[in-house]
């Protein structure tokens, strides 16, 4: 049976913590030169372990097993959210690589902008499932500083390349081991997590227009305030969500830009960035039916009119059975009792790829829960242990001995 | 009697108009160098008209009458907010010099930020009555950028220059022009108002504190949400403000910033700037109180801290009767039946100069009411009939023959 080389495996992460270093984290916005230079740094790993690596047009790496199949796919993405965590992606990465180590044939993808820098989202995970058009590519932007996406890839030196598909049949399925960025395993005091389905992400933009004034010589009465009109839309949210949402539904206002921002004017724009998540579709097209509900009410209420924009609306995916089975078997081979079904809160690139495959993952518990956050952190042995369940799952489920 | 050169004062105007231009407006925030440009146009101007110019160590720009007295004061500023009007401020400065090239015993000042870029506000006001102190100078920074304003004034050359003060007992009184940054006088087919007292404004920062997480991997009941905890409480002052606010009181959300701001992160900070007006002392507060029972509630049910800091809070000023009817005989003489007697719901210098001198103020009509945007404007024949009352109204005061 192929074992984990979990030291290895260690270095490999810390080597990598190093690219684009903060505090105790990391900040490799897609792109960057910071992630530039982590994906030319896998690459050269994704070498030493014998895989054949390439980078296509959208930023795709991907290393190609030469040997013969049935093989498997494994991976995540390396770009991180900014001055956030060392392991959100990069652990699902060097894990899959672990696996190509340990002699598995494994294919290892890192997939692009996983973590949305652009509009759009999964840019890669989506690219090579044939779900991202030239056509979006050309319209999408950096959502902090607005730069074409067409640009950044430019810069990044990608402009041209080809953008690789999976080949079809190649593969028996696709596992990600992930960080769980939540609190339930060590509240639980659990050690690891086979997920059940991944839910999905509705953003939304709110953009409300009103008319910039001067904050003392205009009154009340007279006011078109954008910025009050969001805020009695967000409230309005904030009330109503509770009474048509699922029962582990998440709806979260991200950012709110008032134009011009000053103390003294009065907001002619506001624009909101709002999202909610479900692994019901059922469930999404519910919520998303009242926030256009609480939109119009604000419309016919405000004297500011708000625009709802889809900024992204993925598919839930649940996990297959199968590979399951393997996981929670090497979970119990491995770690007995301290293991659980769980769902995903989060979006993963295991969203897209489980439309051409059967796919699966493995989440590890996060110290205090938390993500997104430089001081995101797991202990060494729990990283350690989801290494050797993801290696050990990974034979079983080729083997067929679930 | 002295008269106003409408056509200079005209091109002054213009000319002004051109530092700093963008759009049909201007960009000159204080201390830029657009800013430093204007201030060194400005002391050509004065010595063009015999005042002797000097700038000190705020940026304040001081043209004093070389002849004897009595004298007056007149003038207001000459920064503007990002990307606003040419008139605000400007008008009241070159109204001034307007005033000193007719013959009368002028003064003109231009006092450094009244559009309080820096924390603090109307810096170069309250340093020439003796109500800035060096430390205060020491702590304050830019609000968007964070630059210290140590920094800001080595940068601009004021760095270890003197802080002028008024001459006790040099001045008759204080006349400062400025557009109406409202509607009440082109509603009611007015050119001229006559202002009886300037609100005051209380500009606080609301800094709510919770826990950066990621937006999936949170339940909504495990999340302490610092943005969701500022729209609650905004919601709330949105609703009971109403309930102890004056009749003319006015209060604005002139920015909210969610920290880190993007789309997947609960926000772990929520930044607002918050502020009311009033001309009534007991009103604001009254304002006072309210806000801070509605911070105390929201303490007291939330999950997240806010924590109130007052960031400046003004005195109300009420005009000087004697300048009152001054400017009244002057409006009715040149514009009869054409202007008004009304409050300002902006804050101006004069109501810092008014606490050590009698003051007054002319508003002329702002177009559309719009102000703090580069569209605001106001009639060329508006803005001459302005300079025009505001020459004869000095006459008339210096005269006694109100």
């Amino acid at each position: 049976m192929p074992k984990a080389d979990t030291a290895r495996f260690l270095q490999d992460l810390h080597e990598l913590r190093q690219i684009g270093a903060y505090r105790t984290g990391v900040h490799r916005p897609t792109y960057s030169p910071q992630d530039m230079e982590s994906r030319r740094w896998l690459m050269r790993k994704m070498e030493e372990v014998g895989l054949e690596a390439s980078i296509d047009g959208i930023g795709n790496v991907y290393g190609r097993h030469k040997g013969p199949g049935p093989h498997l796919l494994a991976g995540s993405h390396i770009e991180t959210q900014n001055e956030a965590g060392w392991l959100d992606g990069a652990l699902g990465v060097v894990g899959a690589l672990a696996m190509a180590r340990a002699g598995l044939p494994v294919d290892v993808c890192a997939f692009a902008d996983e973590e949305g820098h652009f509009e759009g989202g999964f840019l890669g995970s989506r690219s090579i499932i044939g779900d991202l058009s030239e056509e979006e590519i050309d319209r999408s932007r950096n959502r902090s500083d607005g730069t074409k996406l067409r640009d950044a890839l430019a810069a990044a030196g990608l402009a041209g390349l080809p953008r690789m598909q999976l080949e079809p049949g190649r593969h028996k399925g696709f596992f990600e081991m992930h960080i769980e960025q939540g609190t339930q395993l060590e509240r639980a005091g659990l050690r690891l997590g086979i997920v059940s389905g991944i839910v999905a992400i509705w953003q939304w933009r709110l953009l409300v227009e009103g008319q910039q004034d001067h904050a003392g010589g205009t009154t009340m009465a007279e006011r078109r305030d954008a910025g009050l009109t969001a805020v009695r839309l967000l409230a309005a949210i904030d009330a109503e969500f509770p009474r048509f949402c699922g029962e582990r539904s998440t709806w979260t206002t991200g950012r709110i830009t008032l134009d011009p921002g000053a103390p003294s004017i009065i907001p002619g724009r506001a624009d909101v960035l709002f999202q909610f998540r479900d692994v019901s579709l059922a469930k999404l097209e519910e919520m998303e039916a009242g926030l256009r509900r609480l939109v119009q009410e604000s419309n016919r209420r405000e004297r500011c009119e708000t625009t709802l924009t889809a900024v992204g609306k993925a598919t839930p995916a649940l996990c297959d059975p199968g590979m399951m089975r393997a996981l929670q078997a090497a979970a119990e081979a491995l770690a007995p009792g301290a293991w659980q079904v769980m769902p995903s809160g989060a979006g993963h690139d295991a969203q897209y790829i489980a439309q051409l495959m059967p796919s699966a993952m493995l989440f590890v518990p996060s110290i205090g829960g938390i993500s997104h956050h430089w001081a995101e952190d797991t202990k060494e042995e729990d990283l350690a242990l989801g290494v050797e369940t993801l290696v050990e799952a990974g034979a079983r489920f080729l083997a067929g001995s679930n």
